[in-house]
Protein backbone atom coordinates (compact mmCIF):
# COMPACT_ATOMS: atom_id res chain seq x y z
CA UNK A 1 0.00 0.00 0.00
CA UNK A 2 1.57 3.53 -1.46
CA UNK A 3 2.09 5.87 1.40
CA UNK A 4 0.76 9.56 2.02
CA UNK A 5 2.79 12.17 3.21
CA UNK A 6 0.95 14.69 5.47
CA UNK A 7 4.26 16.46 6.64
CA UNK A 8 5.93 17.73 10.15
CA UNK A 9 3.36 17.33 12.75
CA UNK A 10 1.91 15.96 16.06
CA UNK A 11 0.12 13.10 14.77
CA UNK A 12 0.37 9.56 15.85
CA UNK A 13 -1.97 7.32 18.19
CA UNK A 14 -2.89 6.63 20.75
CA UNK A 15 -1.77 8.92 23.44
CA UNK A 16 -3.18 9.66 26.78
CA UNK A 17 -4.98 11.87 28.63
CA UNK A 18 -3.62 12.82 32.17
CA UNK A 19 -4.68 15.92 34.32
CA UNK A 20 -1.26 17.26 35.45
CA UNK A 21 -2.25 18.58 39.72
CA UNK A 22 0.39 21.49 41.56
CA UNK A 23 -0.08 24.17 44.00
CA UNK A 24 0.19 27.74 42.57
CA UNK A 25 2.80 29.55 45.35
CA UNK A 26 -0.13 30.59 47.18
CA UNK A 27 -1.17 27.34 47.88
CA UNK A 28 -4.65 27.16 45.39
CA UNK A 29 -4.52 23.55 44.15
CA UNK A 30 -4.81 23.53 39.64
CA UNK A 31 -5.22 20.84 37.41
CA UNK A 32 -4.22 20.81 33.55
CA UNK A 33 -4.84 18.14 31.27
CA UNK A 34 -1.76 17.03 28.51
CA UNK A 35 -1.86 14.72 26.16
CA UNK A 36 2.19 15.29 25.63
CA UNK A 37 3.55 12.46 28.29
CA UNK A 38 4.51 9.31 28.52
CA UNK A 39 6.80 7.27 31.04
CA UNK A 40 10.00 7.75 30.03
CA UNK A 41 12.38 5.60 32.16
CA UNK A 42 11.98 2.56 34.87
CA UNK A 43 14.20 2.70 37.67
CA UNK A 44 13.70 5.36 38.90
CA UNK A 45 9.96 4.99 37.64
CA UNK A 46 9.67 8.05 36.14
CA UNK A 47 7.33 9.75 34.33
CA UNK A 48 7.62 12.86 31.41
CA UNK A 49 4.86 15.40 30.71
CA UNK A 50 5.51 18.69 28.68
CA UNK A 51 4.02 22.00 29.31
CA UNK A 52 4.38 25.63 27.50
CA UNK A 53 6.09 28.70 29.54
CA UNK A 54 2.85 30.45 29.63
CA UNK A 55 0.99 28.13 31.17
CA UNK A 56 0.02 28.72 34.98
CA UNK A 57 1.24 25.34 35.64
CA UNK A 58 4.79 25.72 34.27
CA UNK A 59 4.73 28.58 37.22
CA UNK A 60 3.44 25.84 39.61
CA UNK A 61 6.39 23.10 38.82
CA UNK A 62 9.11 25.13 38.90
CA UNK A 63 8.48 26.76 42.88
CA UNK A 64 7.23 23.27 43.94
CA UNK A 65 9.05 20.40 41.45
CA UNK A 66 6.19 18.02 42.47
CA UNK A 67 3.30 16.77 40.23
CA UNK A 68 0.42 14.22 40.58
CA UNK A 69 -0.80 12.75 37.57
CA UNK A 70 -4.76 11.60 37.50
CA UNK A 71 -6.03 9.53 35.19
CA UNK A 72 -9.49 10.29 34.36
CA UNK A 73 -12.47 7.86 33.69
CA UNK A 74 -15.04 7.41 30.59
CA UNK A 75 -17.25 9.78 33.03
CA UNK A 76 -14.49 12.49 33.64
CA UNK A 77 -14.51 13.14 29.84
CA UNK A 78 -15.83 16.97 29.94
CA UNK A 79 -14.50 18.24 32.51
CA UNK A 80 -11.00 16.91 31.78
CA UNK A 81 -11.41 18.75 28.28
CA UNK A 82 -12.53 21.45 30.39
CA UNK A 83 -9.62 21.44 32.19
CA UNK A 84 -6.95 21.68 29.01
CA UNK A 85 -9.37 24.78 28.10
CA UNK A 86 -9.24 27.67 30.90
CA UNK A 87 -6.28 28.43 32.92
CA UNK A 88 -5.56 28.75 36.57
CA UNK A 89 -4.82 32.52 36.24
CA UNK A 90 -8.47 32.94 35.49
CA UNK A 91 -10.40 30.15 37.71
CA UNK A 92 -10.06 27.89 40.34
CA UNK A 93 -10.77 24.90 38.56
CA UNK A 94 -11.59 22.93 41.49
CA UNK A 95 -14.38 24.92 42.52
CA UNK A 96 -15.79 25.48 39.24
CA UNK A 97 -16.13 21.66 38.79
CA UNK A 98 -16.63 21.15 42.06
CA UNK A 99 -14.26 18.70 42.28
CA UNK A 100 -12.17 17.85 45.22
CA UNK A 101 -8.05 19.02 45.80
CA UNK A 102 -6.54 16.21 48.16
CA UNK A 103 -3.46 17.29 49.31
CA UNK A 104 -0.28 14.58 47.84
CA UNK A 105 0.96 12.76 51.05
CA UNK A 106 4.44 12.11 49.34
CA UNK A 107 4.52 15.28 47.36
CA UNK A 108 3.30 19.02 47.93
CA UNK A 109 1.15 18.67 44.40
CA UNK A 110 -2.91 18.12 44.63
CA UNK A 111 -4.73 15.32 43.18
CA UNK A 112 -8.22 14.97 41.93
CA UNK A 113 -10.06 12.81 45.14
CA UNK A 114 -12.78 11.72 42.50
CA UNK A 115 -10.32 10.26 39.80
CA UNK A 116 -9.25 6.64 39.98
CA UNK A 117 -5.96 6.48 39.43
CA UNK A 118 -3.44 9.13 41.10
CA UNK A 119 0.49 9.20 40.22
CA UNK A 120 2.64 11.51 42.65
CA UNK A 121 5.81 12.65 41.43
CA UNK A 122 8.85 14.60 42.47
CA UNK A 123 10.34 16.67 39.31
CA UNK A 124 13.78 15.32 38.63
CA UNK A 125 14.87 16.75 35.48
CA UNK A 126 13.83 19.60 33.72
CA UNK A 127 14.77 19.89 29.50
CA UNK A 128 13.97 22.76 27.24
CA UNK A 129 12.52 21.34 24.30
CA UNK A 130 11.61 24.10 21.68
CA UNK A 131 7.71 25.23 22.19
CA UNK A 132 7.47 23.04 25.53
CA UNK A 133 9.42 22.01 28.59
CA UNK A 134 9.77 18.52 29.48
CA UNK A 135 9.22 17.92 32.88
CA UNK A 136 10.43 14.52 34.13
CA UNK A 137 8.96 13.24 37.77
CA UNK A 138 9.85 10.26 39.16
CA UNK A 139 6.67 8.09 40.36
CA UNK A 140 6.95 7.90 44.10
CA UNK A 141 3.66 6.11 44.65
CA UNK A 142 0.81 5.29 42.49
CA UNK A 143 -2.70 5.31 44.17
CA UNK A 144 -6.06 3.65 42.56
CA UNK A 145 -9.33 3.37 44.44
CA UNK A 146 -10.29 0.08 46.66
CA UNK A 147 -13.04 -0.81 43.81
CA UNK A 148 -11.03 -0.11 40.86
CA UNK A 149 -8.61 -3.06 42.33
CA UNK A 150 -9.05 -6.61 40.74
CA UNK A 151 -8.45 -10.06 41.27
CA UNK A 152 -4.96 -10.25 40.78
CA UNK A 153 -4.51 -7.21 43.34
CA UNK A 154 -3.74 -4.85 40.37
CA UNK A 155 -5.59 -2.08 38.74
CA UNK A 156 -8.41 -2.97 36.45
CA UNK A 157 -7.99 -1.35 33.45
CA UNK A 158 -11.91 -1.86 32.62
CA UNK A 159 -13.21 -0.67 36.05
CA UNK A 160 -10.59 2.77 35.66
CA UNK A 161 -12.03 3.36 31.87
CA UNK A 162 -8.93 5.40 31.01
CA UNK A 163 -9.28 8.17 27.97
CA UNK A 164 -7.34 7.78 24.76
CA UNK A 165 -6.46 11.16 22.96
CA UNK A 166 -6.50 11.12 18.94
CA UNK A 167 -4.05 14.65 18.21
CA UNK A 168 -5.23 16.46 15.40
CA UNK A 169 -8.45 14.10 14.85
CA UNK A 170 -9.55 15.80 18.60
CA UNK A 171 -10.92 12.31 19.63
CA UNK A 172 -10.96 11.26 23.26
CA UNK A 173 -12.31 7.43 22.92
CA UNK A 174 -12.59 4.78 25.08
CA UNK A 175 -9.84 2.04 25.68
CA UNK A 176 -11.02 -0.98 23.82
CA UNK A 177 -11.01 -5.05 24.28
CA UNK A 178 -8.13 -7.41 24.70
CA UNK A 179 -6.33 -8.28 22.23
CA UNK A 180 -3.95 -10.42 24.18
CA UNK A 181 -1.46 -10.64 26.35
CA UNK A 182 2.26 -8.61 26.41
CA UNK A 183 5.35 -10.75 25.91
CA UNK A 184 3.31 -13.60 25.19
CA UNK A 185 1.65 -13.35 22.46
CA UNK A 186 4.73 -12.58 19.86
CA UNK A 187 6.28 -15.97 21.21
CA UNK A 188 6.31 -17.75 17.84
CA UNK A 189 6.26 -14.88 15.41
CA UNK A 190 9.82 -15.15 14.44
CA UNK A 191 9.03 -18.30 12.48
CA UNK A 192 6.67 -16.63 9.97
CA UNK A 193 9.70 -16.40 6.71
CA UNK A 194 9.15 -20.77 7.18
CA UNK A 195 5.53 -20.19 6.01
CA UNK B 1 -13.73 6.43 48.00
CA UNK B 2 -10.70 5.63 49.71
CA UNK B 3 -7.36 5.50 47.49
CA UNK B 4 -5.31 2.69 47.93
CA UNK B 5 -1.33 2.89 47.56
CA UNK B 6 0.05 0.58 44.91
CA UNK B 7 3.71 2.29 46.01
CA UNK B 8 6.63 3.37 43.32
CA UNK B 9 6.39 1.84 39.57
CA UNK B 10 5.69 2.83 36.38
CA UNK B 11 1.86 2.02 36.52
CA UNK B 12 -0.16 4.48 34.62
CA UNK B 13 -3.07 3.80 31.92
CA UNK B 14 -2.99 4.31 28.56
CA UNK B 15 0.09 3.76 27.34
CA UNK B 16 1.18 3.51 23.54
CA UNK B 17 2.86 0.93 21.32
CA UNK B 18 5.51 1.75 18.91
CA UNK B 19 7.85 -0.15 17.30
CA UNK B 20 11.10 2.33 16.60
CA UNK B 21 13.20 1.64 13.38
CA UNK B 22 17.29 1.82 13.30
CA UNK B 23 20.09 0.67 11.05
CA UNK B 24 22.98 -0.66 12.49
CA UNK B 25 26.37 0.37 12.20
CA UNK B 26 26.19 -2.20 8.89
CA UNK B 27 22.82 -0.71 7.48
CA UNK B 28 21.38 -3.95 8.93
CA UNK B 29 17.55 -2.35 9.56
CA UNK B 30 16.16 -3.37 13.21
CA UNK B 31 12.74 -2.78 15.10
CA UNK B 32 12.41 -2.47 18.34
CA UNK B 33 8.73 -2.07 20.52
CA UNK B 34 8.62 0.63 23.09
CA UNK B 35 5.66 1.70 25.15
CA UNK B 36 8.15 4.11 27.18
CA UNK B 37 7.48 7.18 25.06
CA UNK B 38 5.24 10.19 24.00
CA UNK B 39 5.31 13.54 22.69
CA UNK B 40 7.04 16.04 24.19
CA UNK B 41 7.08 19.41 21.83
CA UNK B 42 4.55 20.63 18.95
CA UNK B 43 7.03 23.32 18.26
CA UNK B 44 8.99 21.66 17.18
CA UNK B 45 6.96 18.66 16.56
CA UNK B 46 8.54 16.06 18.52
CA UNK B 47 8.50 12.89 20.21
CA UNK B 48 10.17 11.22 22.67
CA UNK B 49 11.18 6.82 23.40
CA UNK B 50 13.36 5.67 26.16
CA UNK B 51 15.56 2.83 25.45
CA UNK B 52 18.10 1.08 27.83
CA UNK B 53 21.80 1.39 27.41
CA UNK B 54 22.21 -2.32 26.85
CA UNK B 55 19.95 -2.42 24.06
CA UNK B 56 21.08 -2.97 20.48
CA UNK B 57 18.31 0.04 19.30
CA UNK B 58 20.74 2.40 21.48
CA UNK B 59 23.99 1.95 19.79
CA UNK B 60 22.13 2.63 16.07
CA UNK B 61 20.09 5.76 17.68
CA UNK B 62 23.68 6.88 19.11
CA UNK B 63 25.12 5.86 15.68
CA UNK B 64 23.07 7.67 13.06
CA UNK B 65 20.94 10.44 15.36
CA UNK B 66 17.79 8.71 13.42
CA UNK B 67 14.92 6.59 13.58
CA UNK B 68 11.05 6.37 12.71
CA UNK B 69 7.79 5.18 14.98
CA UNK B 70 5.86 2.59 13.30
CA UNK B 71 2.62 2.16 14.64
CA UNK B 72 1.20 -1.04 14.61
CA UNK B 73 -2.59 -2.34 14.06
CA UNK B 74 -4.24 -4.92 15.94
CA UNK B 75 -3.56 -7.30 13.12
CA UNK B 76 0.42 -7.02 14.29
CA UNK B 77 -0.01 -7.18 17.87
CA UNK B 78 1.60 -10.98 17.55
CA UNK B 79 4.55 -9.04 15.68
CA UNK B 80 4.97 -6.00 17.83
CA UNK B 81 4.76 -8.11 21.19
CA UNK B 82 7.95 -10.61 19.41
CA UNK B 83 10.12 -7.44 18.03
CA UNK B 84 9.75 -6.32 22.17
CA UNK B 85 11.16 -10.03 23.02
CA UNK B 86 13.83 -10.37 21.04
CA UNK B 87 17.46 -8.75 20.46
CA UNK B 88 18.29 -7.32 17.03
CA UNK B 89 21.90 -8.46 18.39
CA UNK B 90 21.16 -12.50 17.49
CA UNK B 91 18.05 -12.22 14.81
CA UNK B 92 16.97 -10.09 11.79
CA UNK B 93 13.42 -9.26 12.81
CA UNK B 94 12.56 -8.05 9.21
CA UNK B 95 13.89 -11.57 8.09
CA UNK B 96 12.24 -13.23 10.34
CA UNK B 97 8.61 -11.47 10.50
CA UNK B 98 8.56 -11.56 6.84
CA UNK B 99 7.62 -8.08 7.48
CA UNK B 100 9.68 -5.06 4.79
CA UNK B 101 12.13 -2.33 5.96
CA UNK B 102 11.81 0.36 3.73
CA UNK B 103 14.56 3.00 3.86
CA UNK B 104 12.78 6.28 5.32
CA UNK B 105 13.35 8.85 2.79
CA UNK B 106 13.42 12.29 5.34
CA UNK B 107 16.02 10.50 7.80
CA UNK B 108 18.37 7.48 7.71
CA UNK B 109 16.65 5.03 9.48
CA UNK B 110 14.02 2.16 8.03
CA UNK B 111 10.15 1.81 8.58
CA UNK B 112 7.71 -0.93 8.26
CA UNK B 113 6.22 -0.59 5.09
CA UNK B 114 3.29 -3.14 6.35
CA UNK B 115 2.55 -0.95 9.08
CA UNK B 116 -0.41 1.78 8.69
CA UNK B 117 1.10 4.83 10.02
CA UNK B 118 4.69 5.88 10.18
CA UNK B 119 6.94 8.92 11.27
CA UNK B 120 10.74 9.78 10.61
CA UNK B 121 12.01 11.18 13.13
CA UNK B 122 15.97 12.99 13.37
CA UNK B 123 17.05 12.60 17.18
CA UNK B 124 17.54 16.46 18.69
CA UNK B 125 18.29 15.54 22.34
CA UNK B 126 19.51 12.61 24.44
CA UNK B 127 18.03 12.54 27.81
CA UNK B 128 19.77 10.37 30.38
CA UNK B 129 16.88 9.36 32.92
CA UNK B 130 18.57 6.71 35.36
CA UNK B 131 18.37 2.69 33.63
CA UNK B 132 17.08 4.72 30.47
CA UNK B 133 18.10 7.21 27.81
CA UNK B 134 15.78 9.30 25.92
CA UNK B 135 15.61 10.17 22.85
CA UNK B 136 13.83 13.29 21.45
CA UNK B 137 13.22 13.26 17.83
CA UNK B 138 12.08 16.56 15.88
CA UNK B 139 9.28 14.46 13.44
CA UNK B 140 10.04 15.45 9.74
CA UNK B 141 7.41 13.62 8.11
CA UNK B 142 4.10 11.91 8.92
CA UNK B 143 3.13 8.93 6.28
CA UNK B 144 -0.01 7.09 6.01
CA UNK B 145 -1.35 4.63 4.30
CA UNK B 146 -3.76 5.97 1.27
CA UNK B 147 -6.48 4.00 2.63
CA UNK B 148 -6.00 5.36 5.97
CA UNK B 149 -7.30 8.31 5.18
CA UNK B 150 -10.89 9.61 6.27
CA UNK B 151 -12.97 12.09 4.12
CA UNK B 152 -11.65 15.00 6.21
CA UNK B 153 -8.13 14.33 4.60
CA UNK B 154 -6.85 12.91 8.13
CA UNK B 155 -6.30 9.47 9.17
CA UNK B 156 -9.12 7.58 10.52
CA UNK B 157 -8.03 6.39 13.86
CA UNK B 158 -10.76 2.98 13.22
CA UNK B 159 -9.05 2.19 9.78
CA UNK B 160 -5.69 1.83 12.08
CA UNK B 161 -6.55 0.35 14.72
CA UNK B 162 -4.21 1.07 16.69
CA UNK B 163 -2.45 -0.44 19.91
CA UNK B 164 -3.17 0.57 23.83
CA UNK B 165 -0.78 -1.12 26.39
CA UNK B 166 -1.29 -2.22 30.19
CA UNK B 167 2.33 -1.85 31.93
CA UNK B 168 1.68 -4.28 35.05
CA UNK B 169 -1.01 -5.82 33.90
CA UNK B 170 0.58 -7.03 30.85
CA UNK B 171 -2.46 -6.35 27.99
CA UNK B 172 -2.59 -4.52 24.81
CA UNK B 173 -5.94 -3.32 23.73
CA UNK B 174 -8.23 -1.86 21.03
CA UNK B 175 -9.04 1.47 21.04
CA UNK B 176 -12.31 2.11 21.22
CA UNK B 177 -15.47 3.78 20.92
CA UNK B 178 -15.57 7.61 20.54
CA UNK B 179 -16.28 9.56 23.45
CA UNK B 180 -16.30 12.89 22.26
CA UNK B 181 -14.61 15.78 20.81
CA UNK B 182 -11.68 17.57 22.49
CA UNK B 183 -12.21 21.32 23.09
CA UNK B 184 -15.37 20.82 22.61
CA UNK B 185 -17.14 18.56 25.12
CA UNK B 186 -15.85 20.58 28.46
CA UNK B 187 -17.43 23.94 27.52
CA UNK B 188 -19.83 23.76 30.05
CA UNK B 189 -18.04 21.48 32.77
CA UNK B 190 -16.69 24.82 34.56
CA UNK B 191 -20.38 25.60 35.98
CA UNK B 192 -20.62 22.66 37.93
CA UNK B 193 -20.82 24.28 41.32
CA UNK B 194 -23.52 26.13 40.49
CA UNK B 195 -26.13 22.94 40.10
Amino acid sequence: MKKVSLGAKTLVFPLPVWCVGTYDKNGKPNVMTVAWGGICSSVPPSIAVSVRKSRYTYDNLMAHKAFTINVPSVEHAAVTDYFGMVSGKHVDKFAETGLTPVPGDRVHAPYIGEFPMVLECKVTHVHDIGGHIQFVGEILDVKTDENMIGENGLPDIERIQPIVFGPEIRQYRRVGELIGEAFAIGKDSGQRKKD
